[in-house]
């Protein structure tokens, strides 16, 4: 088993010569400082941690697991000591502000950590996965008593969040949860409640744990409008510890290095973060920094498979491949077989592309936090808005479908432990659920977003990818084709939709996958624009990839235009779904 | 969780009314005596025993799992037990001739009796798999003192068998095989090597078991051809035990109730079965059934998973539909929302097509053997040669993909263990690799068949689908727009082929993929077809899935004709993939 190595000159490549982020963060006041060389030494120095500490610890995270005894969990060999290295060493506080106990770096070089971290060991990296929105959670909405006490901590990573949502009858739908908090005299609240799903609830991996819970307010309206969020840390300020146990960790598909934990309140203390019934808006807070956060995971265990398989097709012979002729002997790399060769490129144009769009939507969200120009921040914020559901849905699906294909080339040395390519398929499964399942991703995008405003954001945001792109080159051709399509599709369904508010419902997944093609055109075009000045060498390393996407992958375009067309037609035909 | 109930209802009418079997086989003088009545009655009788002996052993087949111990293998609770009463009542004989000690039913009935297994417990079903292959097998290619010892024993399924192919540095590619075979002055064999990856190489299921394995004889050619093929028993007639050893089992990803064995052959006596030379035609002689065998796993293992998350679909509420208006209070089932709603048919359309098309080989199969009629028995081994690949491939891939969709509809409840559905992605994932990879399919499909004789075969094949075809009825005309295409493509790859030998490997899986999408159009066209005159109440239970087979099924095909004559038309203006 070879363990993952970041690819960190592919990363600096892509930062600093696709979307030339050096320059746009320095621009930034708030980042006058971030220069090439920073970035690139943030990288390596990630780069190194994550490939010396935390990924060695990847095989027995799944193998040993999280142990659950007694309401206490033991975490897999390694993780407490990995950890607190993490936190020692300053990583969890990246992008935090420098008062807060951070280092004021931007968050584009936050997701490349967390890229790395997933690909290296997705189940470990659930721990700090969580903190940067509880800080965000805190920071504005928390009082200043909560503040005081909790926000460098969390900052910091000295300990470690929760986000105690579900419940065993409110999954996707919160609206449904019946958790109470009932006020006492002294302003705190004492809540009461069974959450479930609750990653890293318990663990020793951090010598405190802050829950941050959805809970309702006695006489509180049925329905979300009536969930307020509150704070309950393990220990208090005293030593004392909380009324809040782990009832038992779930037996899972994979991911067996994060316990999933029941988590019972009774009548815990706890406070009141933001207003009496804008629980769910101070967790929305978080949600697109959150849902990039598991795009990034799904291109770094993409990634992980990847070089996985990689790895084997070099080493392994399995019959003659038809481009080195009939003789007899010995038998041909796996690399060199057709059908292999397309999985291995096709998941790194997945890979190559996936980057350039989710580092790209980091910076856009450092840009909404700092740019001075408002307009730029709305720009900044369509994106983001518009985006991110497509990445978190697109590149979680690709992590799971790309891993299987993998697994492929390994033969039945992928269905057993052995490579550890098998795990990944496990462990990436549960991305395309969390934060929101893929069909809600697609509903929010077509529904929420893309139809309310009758497709104007979206057009808008078509608009502004188009503009560097040259219709005389072949790579932009194609994306300013699919972007034309998708614009024109876009008013069609606003049409459609003001007769039947159901159709978007049926199509969303396609619009979404649509979607998500015409971005990664987009995203190679930028990526050929930018080899053209570069030595061959170099161009060589991204052609395959680049051919793959054309040869395999954008094609997939056409078809979700023809099923969504298909249903509008159907529908001003008056026929529903 | 709920186990698999056989659906013995949708199996008789697609048996009866879909392919008229009942009529077809009582024409063959070997079936005289199978009418509807005895067919009915056998599937009523294997689905009561798969539901109450061999379904409620599933869990525990994952959770404890065969356990290796010194070189003996203990089956998990239960399984010894189901087994033994598996052969007393006569099921591994179903097909085999009453001469050997079988049943002498068709082929047609044991393969629903494989899908309900399957379905049921894909583990425990891997033990008897095996049998009717190597019952054929021995039955061929014995010598008649092999056969008087070992041939009723197999048919019955009194002793259970293994194939012994795979080595450490030969998977795919069989003509690396390195284990030897040294003649004795007695007739038999000292067989020496390491086989790896052998499905049920020891157990405690039988009494004893034979094992059919590949090796070389001394000065034999390297390659395929100079291997031959022997059977060494566990126990021989003396009760000695032969030197045959269970090193160890596979840990693996799924499928943890067939244990996969390293089997290590240190000078054990065997005896040849076949010529010199041709052990890989003595193997290839169960090729097609073993092909469409791990074809109705998948339908079977998706019928399971479909099952599964229909019945959570129909108990679990989140949210409001669209279709329900935007009342406040309760949420709506699950079943209810469109994205979910889309993922159920879409399956079942899936299961239904595949049935039609499964158990239509199956009754080729049948024909093949027991036609009077030549011509019609060419027209059988056409059938069989051309479409079981297409079925081994679609519908392993559809059983991991489509279970995975179904694991989609429990969202977070989905990736746990307790219902079941997650073990059904990780059992299902491994048939997409054994009896020859997809990607194998593939190339033969299209490289060593459609393409070997200029498109011949596939013409003939399509010709003959479109004879029972009404283009005025709409699903017809579909299936038929689609055949055509099929053909002319066919024609055009046969015509690129003669340039440029690589391309066909290049684009196989998509031919695969675009036949598999028709053969589909084509078997529920014999469905709606068969509907038109029934009673409306049974067409409402197809509807759904019909119209999702057109609406999300079919679109693939148009994108896969699009992916290869791209590939064609790069290869006309001389650019190679």
């Amino acid at each position: 088993m070879n363990a993952y190595q970041p690819r960190t000159d592919d990363m600096a490549f892509i930062l600093s010569n696709v979307l030339q982020a050096p320059a746009r963060l320095q621009a930034l006041p708030a980042f006058a400082e971030v220069d090439p060389d920073l970035m690139r030494q943030v990288l390596d120095e990630a780069g190194k941690f994550v490939g010396e500490v935390v990924a060695p610890l990847n095989r027995d995270g799944d193998e040993v697991g999280a142990r659950w005894e007694a309401g206490a969990v033991t975490m897999p060999p390694g993780f407490r000591d990995a950890y607190q290295a993490f936190w020692h060493a300053g990583w969890p506080a990246l992008a935090c502000p420098v008062e807060d106990g951070g280092q004021g770096l931007p968050a584009v070089l936050e997701a490349t950590l967390y890229e790395m971290l997933s690909a290296a060991n997705h189940g470990w990296t659930m721990a700090p996965g969580l903190l940067h929105g509880a800080y965000e959670c805190i920071k504005h909405h928390g009082s200043d008593a909560l503040k005081a006490r909790y926000l460098e901590k969390i900052a910091t990573g000295e300990w470690l969040a929760t986000m105690c949502l579900t419940e065993p009858h409110a999954g996707s739908d919160l609206g449904l949860c019946r958790s109470k908090a009932v006020p006492q005299s002294d302003g705190s609240y004492h809540l009461s409640g069974t959450k479930i799903f609750i990653s890293g609830g318990e663990h020793d991996l951090s010598d405190n744990i802050v829950h941050l819970v959805l809970a309702r307010l006695p006489d509180a309206p049925p329905g979300p409008k009536g969930l307020s969020l509150f704070l309950v840390p393990k220990f208090y300020a005293n030593g004392h510890r909380s009324a809040v146990v782990c009832e038992r960790i779930e037996e899972k598909m994979g991911l067996h290095g994060s316990p999933t934990c029941v988590m019972r309140f009774d009548e815990a203390t706890g406070w009141i973060v933001g207003e009496p019934g804008r629980g769910l808006n101070a967790m929305f807070v978080m949600m697109n920094a959150a849902r990039l956060h598991v795009a990034l995971q799904g291109i770094g265990l993409l990634d992980a498979a990847w070089q996985k398989a990689d790895a084997y097709s070099k080493e392994r012979r399995q019959m003659r491949a038809p481009s080195r002729g009939k003789g007899a002997g010995e038998a041909d790399l796996i690399q060199d077989h057709p059908a292999m060769r397309r999985i291995l490129d096709t998941q790194r144009a997945w890979i190559d592309g996936g980057r350039v769009l989710a580092y790209r939507t980091a910076l856009e969200l450092d840009l909404l936090k700092h740019h001075p120009d408002a307009t730029r921040r709305d720009a900044a914020q369509r994106w983001c808005s518009l985006v991110t559901p497509v990445m978190k849905a697109a590149f979680s699906q690709q992590a799971f479908h790309g891993a299987s294909e993998c697994l492929q080339v390994f033969g039945g040395h992928g269905y057993v432990r052995e490579w550890g390519i098998e795990q990944i398929v496990r462990d990436s499964r549960v991305a395309m659920i969390y934060e929101g399942t893929n069909e809600i991703q697609a509903i929010d995008l077509l529904v929420r977003k893309a139809l309310a405003d009758g497709g104007a954001g979206l057009l808008a945001l078509l608009h502004e990818l188009r503009a560097d792109l040259d219709p005389s080159h072949a790579p932009d051709a194609l994306a300013l084709h699919q972007f034309a399509t998708l614009g024109e599709l876009t008013l069609e369904l606003a049409e459609a939709n003001a007769r039947d508010t159901s159709l978007a419902f049926w199509v969303a997944d396609d619009y979404l996958r649509a979607m998500a093609v015409a971005l990664l055109a987009w995203a190679w075009s930028r990526i050929e624009a930018a080899l053209a000045p570069q030595t061959p060498e170099l161009a060589t390393r991204w052609q395959a990839p680049a051919q793959a996407l054309r040869h395999w992958v954008l094609p997939e375009f056409d078809m979700r235009v023809a099923i969504i067309k298909a249903r509008c037609m159907d529908s001003r035909a008056g026929i529903r779904s």
